[in-house]
C-alpha cells in the first residue's frame, strides 16, 4: 500500500486534453412495422433523419453502424462541439418520423480524451526545474498554458474525423478500485509506465485500427469508453486479447458491455430499413 | 482491524445536518405521441405541469433537466419541506395531464444533508474541556444545542436555492464496507481526516462547480446522492476525476449510475416536448 | 478461522420465535387510466379492495403505504395467521377490480421474528447447570419447553399491531458471508455480543421508531425483513447511519434495496387513487 | 492451497447418479383478463392444461404450486423422463388455451441427482484393496458396475413421487469458487466430510421436509436446484438457518434467488384462476 | 505476483486460429398469436425462414434448436464466413414473415477459435533455435508462417460442419482477473499445463460430446462461446462437473448463463409453430 496521495511528491493525477463531446445511441429497429411500410416511405424516413443530422452536426458529424445481435440493430455515434449540441442531435433523433420505429436500448455520454501521463510528469519535471513549486499559481498557471499549447498541437486528433473503417467495436471500461488491487492508489510513475506499455501495444496495431477513447466521468456509468475501428473485425479480438496480458489490463481493467458492427453510409440508411446490408461508400 | 466500536474513546458517527427533502424523478419521453398532438397541446401540457409544481412548492423549488442518453428525457429535483410535500409534488407529476406521455426510469429520494465531521470532532473536545462524559444526558444535551445553534448558522446551505447553472450531474454513492477496506471500522480521526482531503479538492473548484450533497440511509439504494451544477460540463470530470486519487474516494467510494444534462427554465418545457433544446433563462 | 460448527461448545444457532406471516406487495398505479375514470369510480374500486381486505385479514391487518419515486406509489403489507391466509389476500388483491390499475414491482414474504442469541445462551447454561447434555432429547425436550413458554410471554411482540405512524422504511437484509467475513462461522458469543451492541443503539431510539424485523430464509431473497415506522422520516437516517459503525452492521450487514413512504388510513385509498396525498387519521 | 486436481491422491469428483429430468416453469396470471371470462370458461382453460399435461406426462408428473409475491402466481414442475418428454411438456403449456393468460416469470433445468461422496470414497478403497489403479480401464468398469448397481438400488430415490406437502420452497445454488475459499480445490475427504455433516442436519428435519436436490451444471444458471416439500413452512427457514452454520454452506454456498408457495391439486387449477385458494386434496 | 508481462522471456500471448463467425440468436414464439394462424400459414412462415437461410448460408449454415425454459423457445447458431455475411443472416430473420412472432432474449457473437498453446511454445523454442529473437520482425514473419500452414492443416476443425446431434448447450465464459487469481498474470508455462490437462479431461468425453469454442473479446460481453453437442444431455452435466475441479476452472473460470435444447432439422420448423416437438432427421 502506497500513502495517501498527498503525501506522494511529483504528479497525482496526469493531465488530459478534451475533444469532441459523444453521445453513442443504440436502438433496435420494429422490424414488422417497417415491412409494412412502401419502400418510398422507408426511403424517406431514412434520408429525413439523415439530413437533419447532417445538417445540425457543425463541423462534427454522426457515424451510423448496424449492430449486430440483440443489443440493437443501429448505433448512432454523434460527435459535436458541446453538450448543448449533443442534446440537439438527441432531440433531432427524437423528433424525426423515423422514431417511432426505433426502440432504445443503450446509450453513453462521453468526452474525446487525451490521457497525458508522460506530458505530465515531463512538465512537472521542467517546472521544478524553473523553480516553480507544484501548487502554486505560478505553477498552475505555467502547467495550465502549456496543456493549451500542446492542445493546439494535438488538435487534430482531440477534434479529428470519425474514421471511415467498415468495423466498430464499443465498450466502456473503468480502472479496478479494488481492496488489493487499486489503480487509484499506485504511484503516477507506476501507472505511467503501466500505460506506456499498453501504449506499445496499441502502437503494434497501429495501420489496423484506429481507437478512439473518450473520458465520461461524471457523464456516464463508466469511466471511459472506448470505440475501435478496422477493416477486419478478427483485429479487435486479437487487439484485446493480446492487451488483456499487458499489467494496466490484467491487474486494473474492468470492461463493460462490448457491442460490434457495420459502419454504412449516412446515404445507406434506407438500405437497413428495407432489411439488406447497407455499405460503407468511400468517403 | 480496529476493536470493535464501542471501546474505542471520542466520536464515532460524525453529525449532520438535515435541509430540503429531496426526490429525484426522471422518465423518458414517449415522443411519437407528443409529436402527434398540435404545438398548443404540448404547451398546454408543459405550462400545467409547470403551473401546478409552481404554486405547490411553497418556499421549495423543482429544478428542471433535459437528460442526455437512454436513461431519461427529464429529470425533475423536487425540494420541500418534507416526505408529505414530497408526496405532492409526486402525485401533482402523476396526475397532470403530462404523465401520459412519461415513462418513468428512475428516481431517487434523500435529504439535503451537511457532514460534520471536523465539528463533531471539536465538540467533543469542548464538552469534555468542561467536564461532561460522552454518552451522558448532560453531554447529549448540550451536544444537540450547539448542533442546533450550527444549523441556524448554516441554514442557508441547508435549505439553499437549486444552483442556476446550465449543466446537471446526479450520481448515488457509498462509503465501502469491504471485507479488507471498510470506512465504517475505521477511526474516527482518519475518516475526518480523509473528508478535510476530499473537502481540500472540492474548494479548488469552488467557483466552477456547485454540489448538494444529500444523505438517503433509510431511503434509497446507496447512501448518499450527489448534484453537481456547472456552467462547463468538462469541469464535472476533471473535478471526479481529480477526487478519485484521494484516500477517500479511492479507496472507500463505491458510485452507482450517472446522470448528466442541461438545465432549463420551467417555463421552457414547452419547448423541449416541441423536440427543440431548451434554454435556461437568468433567474 | 474457527474450526468447524460441530466441534465447537455449546450453541451455534440462536433460537428463533414466530409470529405473523407477512407479504409486502408494491405496485405502481396506472395514473392515466385512474384519472380516466369518475371520481365515484375510484371511490369504489378504493373501498372495494379495503373491504375485502378487512374483513378476510381475520386478527391479522394490513397495511397502507404510499411510496415515494419510481419502485411504486402503493405498498401493502399483509400481516396474517399462516400463507394459506396470505395467500387469499394476495388473491383478494388480484381479484379485486382495482388490480387492472395496479402495476406490481415488487413483493417479499417473510415471518415476524425474534432471534434470541441472549437466551438462548442462558439456556444452554442452565440445562447444562441441570445435567442436560446439548443434543440428548432430553435437552432438546426441555429447550423446546422453554422456548413455548417464552413465545407465550412475548407473544403481543410476535403477533403485534402494525405500527400507526406516519413514515415506513422497508428494506430487505443478509449476514455476510465473506471469504474473510463470515458472520456464520463467528463463534457464537461473538455474535450475541454484537448482536447486544447492535440493540443497545437500537433501544436509544425506542420512542422515535417502532421496529419489525421478519425472517425470510427460505422465503426470499435475503435473510430478513426489516420494516422501521416513525412520526419523523429522519430518523430513519440518523439510526440506520449511527448502526452501520456497530461491528454486525460494518462487518457483516449486506443491505437490498430502500423503500420509504407515508402509511395511510385504509379509508384514504381513494384519496390516492384521487391524486391526493392520502391522511394517517387515529386509530 | 491444495496442489492441482490431478497430482491428489484418490477420488476428486464424487460420482452422481441420476434421476427425473425436471423442468420448473413459473407463471404471473394476467388476471383482469381472466376476470373477464365466465367462470365455465376459466373452468375449461384450467382442466384443458391439467388434462393435457396429465395424459402426456407417461410415469411422470407435474406438480401445481400457487406462489407468494410477484415472481409469479403459478409454478409449475414437470417431472420427465428425459428432455424430449420435457420439451414436450413446455409445448403442451405453451399451445394450451391457457397460455395467452400466463406470463412467464422464470424456469430452471434439471436433473435429479444424487451426490455419492461416500460411496465414492468407499469404491475407491475396495477397488484398490482388489489391486484395481484408478484410471485404468479395469478400474472404470468395475466403478461403473458398481455405480450402476447402486443406481438400481435406489431408483425410488432417483424417479420418485413428487411429494404430497402443501408447502414448496424452491432455490438454484452454486458451491463457492472463490479467491480463498475454493469448493472445487478442496482435498475431496475434506468435502466428504463436509456434505456429512450436511447430511446430519437434513436428516434431524427427516419426517418434516423431504427434498429433492438436481444437478443444472450444463443446463441453467446455477450448479443445483433444491426443492422443499413441508407440511409447515416455518421449518423451512429454520432448517435452512441451521444449514448455513454448517461449513458447507457458511464457506461454500452461494444461493439465488428463493421461490415459496402452496402446493394444489392438479383438479384445484380452476380455484385458483377464480381468485381463490386452491386445496390440496390427499392423493 | 508474477512481474509485468514484458519482462516475462518466452511467449506470453498464444497463438489463436480463426474459423467460422458465429451469431446466436435466442427469441421466445408468441404462442398464442401463432396458434390464431392457421396450419398452413405456420408452414408457410416457417418455410419462407428455413429457406432465405439456407440460401443465403454460403458454405456455411445455420443451426436450429428448440430452447428448454423461459430463456426462449428458438435458437438459432448461424456460422458464416464473415460480419457481412452475419448482418445478411440477421436482416433475413428480422425482414422474414415469422420475425412478427419472434420476441429477440439473448445472442452472442463470436469467431470459432482455436488457442494454440502447446504449438505456441513450441514455435518459440524452434525459432529461437533457428536464431531468430522474439520480436524481430524475421521471427514474426517466421512465425506467422508457421501460423498460416498449421491453419491449413486444422481448416476443418476451424470451418466444421455444425455437429448433428440432438442436444445443445451453450455458455459464455471468461478467464477470471480476480486480485488474487489472475489468469493474465500467470505465466505461460503454467497457463499451457493448466489447459492441457483441461483437454485431457475433454478427450475422455471425445465420442459422447463435440465442442466448438469460438472467442469473443471485442464482440461481446465474455471472452468466449462455448457450444456442446451430445447426444445424451447428462453427458453435459457429467463432463462440466469434472472439468470444475481442474485447475482451469476452478481457479479461474467464470461463467454467464447456461441455455440448453433439442437440436432440429431445418425442415421441421413448422413442427415446433405448431406445439409439438420438431425431430432431427439424420442428415
Amino acid at each position: 500500500m502506497t500513502g495517501p496521495a498527498s503525501d506522494r511528491p511529483g504528479p497525482i493525477v496526469p493531465a488530459t486534453l478534451d475533444g469532441w463531446s459523444l453521445l453513442h445511441q443504440a436502438f433496435r429497429l420494429r422490424w414488422p412495422a417497417l415491412r409494412a411500410l412502401s419502400p418510398s416511405a422507408r426511403t424517406s424516413l431514412a434520408s429525413g433523419l439523415a439530413r437533419s443530422l447532417e445538417l445540425s452536426a457543425g463541423d462534427g458529424a454522426t457515424a451510423f453502424v448496424q449492430l449486430l445481435g440483440h443489443k440493437g440493430d443501429l448505433l448512432l455515434i454523434h460527435a459535436r462541439r458541446d453538450f448543448d449540441a449533443l442534446s440537439q442531435a438527441q432531440l433531432h433523433v427524437a423528433s424525426s418520423s423515423l422514431f417511432e420505429y426505433l426502440e432504445p436500448t443503450f446509450s453513453y455520454v462521453s468526452i474525446v480524451e487525451l490521457g497525458m501521463y508522460d506530458m505530465t510528469g515531463k512538465l512537472y519535471g521542467e517546472l521544478a526545474g524553473r523553480g516553480l513549486e507544484a501548487g502554486t499559481d505560478a505553477f498552475e498557471h505555467a502547467f495550465a498554458e502549456e496543456m493549451a499549447a500542446q492542445a493546439r498541437r494535438v488538435g487534430s486528433r482531440l477534434f479529428l474525423d470519425l474514421p471511415q473503417r467498415r468495423h466498430v467495436c464499443f465498450y466502456p471500461m473503468d480502472k479496478r478500485r479494488g481492496e488489493a488491487k487499486n489503480w487509484y492508489s499506485a504511484p503516477f510513475d507506476d501507472r505511467a509506465a503501466m500505460m506506456r506499455e499498453h501504449g506499445h501495444i496499441g502502437r503494434k496495431y497501429a495501420g489496423k485500427v484506429t481507437q478512439i477513447i473518450s473520458g465520461s466521468i461524471g457523464f456516464d456509468d463508466w469511466e471511459w469508453g472506448v470505440d475501435l475501428f478496422a477493416d477486419d473485425p478478427a483485429v479487435f479480438k486479437q487487439l484485446i486479447y493480446e492487451m488483456r496480458f499487458d499489467r494496466a489490463s490484467a491487474d486494473y481493467a474492468e470492461f463493460g458491455d462490448f457491442a460490434v458492427g457495420l459502419q454504412f453510409s449516412r446515404a445507406e440508411l434506407g438500405t437497413l430499413l428495407d432489411g439488406r446490408t447497407p455499405a460503407l461508400q468511400p468517403a
